[in-house]
């Protein structure tokens, strides 16, 4: 493959990946609600940050794990469907390092670390703006039937009603 | 120990941990947001429900693992901090059976493996209302300091804003 | 079904699983080599003991962590190939709760908790002699190509080199 | 602090890590038996490999994941324990990528991702000679008491048994 190729080919894959992400964010109601924002999308990784609301925290007054854990499965989710191909959480795991607080916005980045056949692992870390970690997350991803994007055409009725 | 104080252990046992989770409810806001429910709490047990809203689907059209692994965390902290130590969630892992659908009640369930010292590790499963599996989560618990109901009474300020 | 139906089919299910075993005993090599007994093997379960030999401790003089997780996997390798479909694992957690000491012997009792197309979950418990727990393993597993007991046939070449 | 004062503090870590391994190493029987090599030990940081063995495999005829993971697992012990305080592995997680063969020597390198108070997050990768990627395990440290190198000479008469 010349060089030429492989640039139109990283152009052709990093557009694929941001036409999925809005796709994906179209319908995404969780995210749309936790009012995330998808900062970056490229293929195999993205970024995606949260501000701790006052909704947010649990019985110790600290940011519920759930909802770290939420925003560093979003990550995941942009990143393990950047290639357009249905693909969805099958195991995770997450370390809580240290509490985050009201307010605190939190961001999780998420880097593709292996993918083969159906199944890929990819890394989150979620820290808070001034750089502490929050929490690692680990996931496990399986690809399903379908492609994101032309499942978003067929699931337009749905997503409507 | 005598047969009556066993049982009247066990019954204190039982109202400590029916007044942590009344403490813990009263200031955790995310479970409330996601208009939970604490059907049943004991001693390093508990059961916890969340009907699936059209806010918690995510851009496959099924209910997002952030929202499922938040339900299961839930039922877990109810179950850690079931004997008035303060214990938070220090590593988790779940692993994604079945997808739930908008509208479907998720039952988690949480009971306590094995508790000794400041650690413990609880199971937690996550059903249907027809009793298919959608998940399984583990959780490791770490105790930190103060008492749940303790921290209540310094925490109303806070909790009242 | 009739009664006497399912009975055979149980009969046969149990048939299979012991058959299984045997076969995949003949060329575990690792097993063999680490002193493991097969005690119990049931389709979806096994029961598997080890002694905690001077060559199994680490630089702390307790086990190696390791050698836990090996037993635990092997208990896990029993019960999810004992539908005679090959299995293996695809991914493995372990929380280690108390260390076991040198000639302890160690049993790991192997439970099906979900089976689903390829996949299933298996709960792994490793106690002492005396009861004691000393780690809880909760495996993944993912069914690849071929039976076990066709692939031993199979393999005979191999495992006779 | 200086320059000259960092780099001096760096020379210190880094010879207390190799102490700190030279130590574990002299009691680490299960390493020694698997004849592993500890490649290289810094701060935080090991690289340890194993050629797979006709006594490694298992019952598919692969590398058996115990092994595979008995390797990664002490990695992470090498890389935590450099700082010459005792530490334990407190939960571990692992995702088998693809199967290692006889005769391979994989290498497994543990990488410090988060260390505060008494635990710590190590990744650790497992690799075969060509780089193929076998495993990515992640391991949570918890410290307990006593420091390596003391331990070591409380130990002599036990580890020259």
């Amino acid at each position: 493959m010349t060089e030429v190729n492989t640039e139109a080919s990283a152009q052709e894959a990093q557009a694929l990946a941001e036409a999925t992400a809005s796709a994906m964010w179209a319908r995404d109601r969780t995210a749309q609600g936790l009012e995330m924002r998808i900062l970056n999308v490229r293929p195999g990784y993205s970024r995606v940050t949260m501000q701790v609301r006052s909704d947010m925290v649990n019985g110790h007054h600290i940011c519920h794990g759930g909802m770290i854990f939420t925003l560093a499965d979003t990550a995941f989710a942009y990143a393990c469907n950047s290639h357009n191909l249905n693909t969805v959480a099958s195991a995770c795991n997450i370390d809580f390092l240290a509490p985050a607080r009201e307010n605190e916005t939190l961001e999780a980045e998420a880097i593709e670390r292996a993918r083969a056949g159906r199944t890929g692992v990819y890394d989150v870390t979620v820290r808070t703006s001034i750089g502490k970690t929050v929490a690692l997350f680990r996931g496990k991803s399986y690809r399903i039937q379908g492609e994101v994007i032309a499942g978003l055409e067929q699931a337009d009725p749905v997503s409507t009603t």
